[in-house]
């Protein structure tokens, strides 16, 4: 397992944080830098252990870092990988964990100065709970993380990243940025938006009837709004295709109920429980 | 607190299996008489302590009962509670816990013979998991139970039945069979159909990306179809008009997600976030 030098993330929220943790604690890296706007996240970030280093300066983070991990909200992404290669050692591999990779690959892949390249990154874990106080060392455990390699990409860039997440416990897949976004806008985007519009439907009158079901089916629905504006709108044109995809389910389920299908309500329970049990617990 | 005679419970799944355990766990009744159709469900009630009798018989099951708790699937309570009344004592007060109530309540409310007397109930708990063997003594515990009085109602049936869920650990709550169904529409059968609709809409390719979301999100998909279809079906009325609420949730945050507005999506996002947090973990 390599062991790195210095690593630098930037944006220490629950998953740059727990990055941090779980490098930390599997001894895995001499330091880890945390970089963010705010003294005060930075502060947890360091109470929690989840990086030695700390600062609001970027450029100064980033300047002995072999490995650049930008962990901040989608939107933002692209600038910092920008700002991070401006400033890093010549030939640093910098990499992400956005959750839509097709816009941040195309605006980064092969664009970097001074010899540095960008590998798409996204470990599909996470929370409707953020910040650096929410970390978890294990959180990657068991979990996929997807990698976004295009022609440009070194062989020994994947096999670095892929040996990194590995090292977190994570079990590492190979899609395109078009493959991955496709497929995160039906596991993920998709359900995040059914729990939003469930949420929204469900008036305060009826909070007190709320059972575990509802609790579970929205929430998702407890995320940063600010974090999954962003998602949805990069991932624009899945997200939209996945949400018609769903709306022509649910029109089918409300034409069985409507014309009291029992057999074609019957079979699209039945389709829906038979995936749900693939799912696993 | 009252101290019941015989208690019959007709269907011992989740629901039954789990009213006869904390009845006993809590020495709330002398006998619970288990009711079922499958001597091997008969057998798993018995063994996990949920009754102390059991019989295929319904008319011998509640032929000394002071009680009767019919716990069979939404579209058979009807037949088991005329079943259950002409056999039962004179004069026994019954009740369900049925997930859709105005049918039930209409098909029964003062009409049942020598002197027997129908209320509706309904404990908001359960599971994706049926069956006797998952019952829990504490189903019930801080949970809402609503109680579904008409002018036909006794006040004694309605203490009685008040008493019944407060033993249980429930808080009881009353509406009218057509604001219950109204209200659970929201709260729990739209959520039990947007989770199916994204399990038929997550294919197969995607399974290995699912994350702790879309799990939570698709949970409910994993209910019985059978016991479902038979709700939706019951309040078929209110269910459309909820999946139509949604569905125009749903088309607004396709617009503004398609005309990438910003402001419209975070106002969405923020709306759904402050109910969700409102419902609690």
């Amino acid at each position: 397992m390599k062991h790195w030098g210095d690593v630098a993330i930037i944006g220490v929220g629950l998953i740059g944080g727990s990055i941090g943790l779980a490098l930390r604690q599997r001894a895995l890296a001499d330091n880890v830098i945390g970089i963010g706007r705010r003294q005060v996240s930075l502060r947890i970030a360091r109470r929690v252990g989840a990086v030695t280093h700390t600062t609001v300066d970027l450029a100064k983070g980033v300047a002995r870092a072999e490995l650049v991990i930008v962990c901040t909200p989608a939107g933002q992404i692209v600038e910092h990988v920008r700002q991070a290669a401006a400033a890093c050692p010549e030939g640093t591999l910098l990499t992400d964990a956005g959750s839509a990779k097709q816009a941040i690959v195309e605006a980064l892949d092969g664009q970097l100065p001074r010899g540095c390249r960008f590998l798409g990154s996204h470990p599909i874990a996470g929370s409707e709970k953020g910040g650096p106080s929410s970390a978890q060392a294990n959180l990657f455990e068991g979990r996929v993380a997807v990698l976004t390699p295009t022609r440009n990409t070194r062989a020994e860039d994947f096999d670095l990243l892929e040996e990194f997440w590995q090292g977190l416990g994570s079990v590492v897949l190979q899609m395109s940025p078009e493959e991955h976004d496709r497929a995160l806008a039906v596991t993920s985007h998709l359900p995040h938006m059914a729990a939003a519009a469930l949420a929204v439907t469900v008036s305060e009158p009826c909070f007190r009837l709320a059972g575990g079901g509802l609790l579970d089916a929205t929430r998702l629905a407890a995320g940063d709004p600010n974090l999954w504006q962003q998602i949805l709108l990069m991932n624009r044109g899945n997200v939209l295709t996945a949400l018609e995809q769903f709306g022509g389910n649910l029109s089918a389920l409300h034409a069985a109920i409507r014309d009291g299908n029992e057999a074609e309500l019957k079979r699209f329970l039945t389709t829906a429980k038979k995936n749900r049990d693939a799912l696993g617990s």
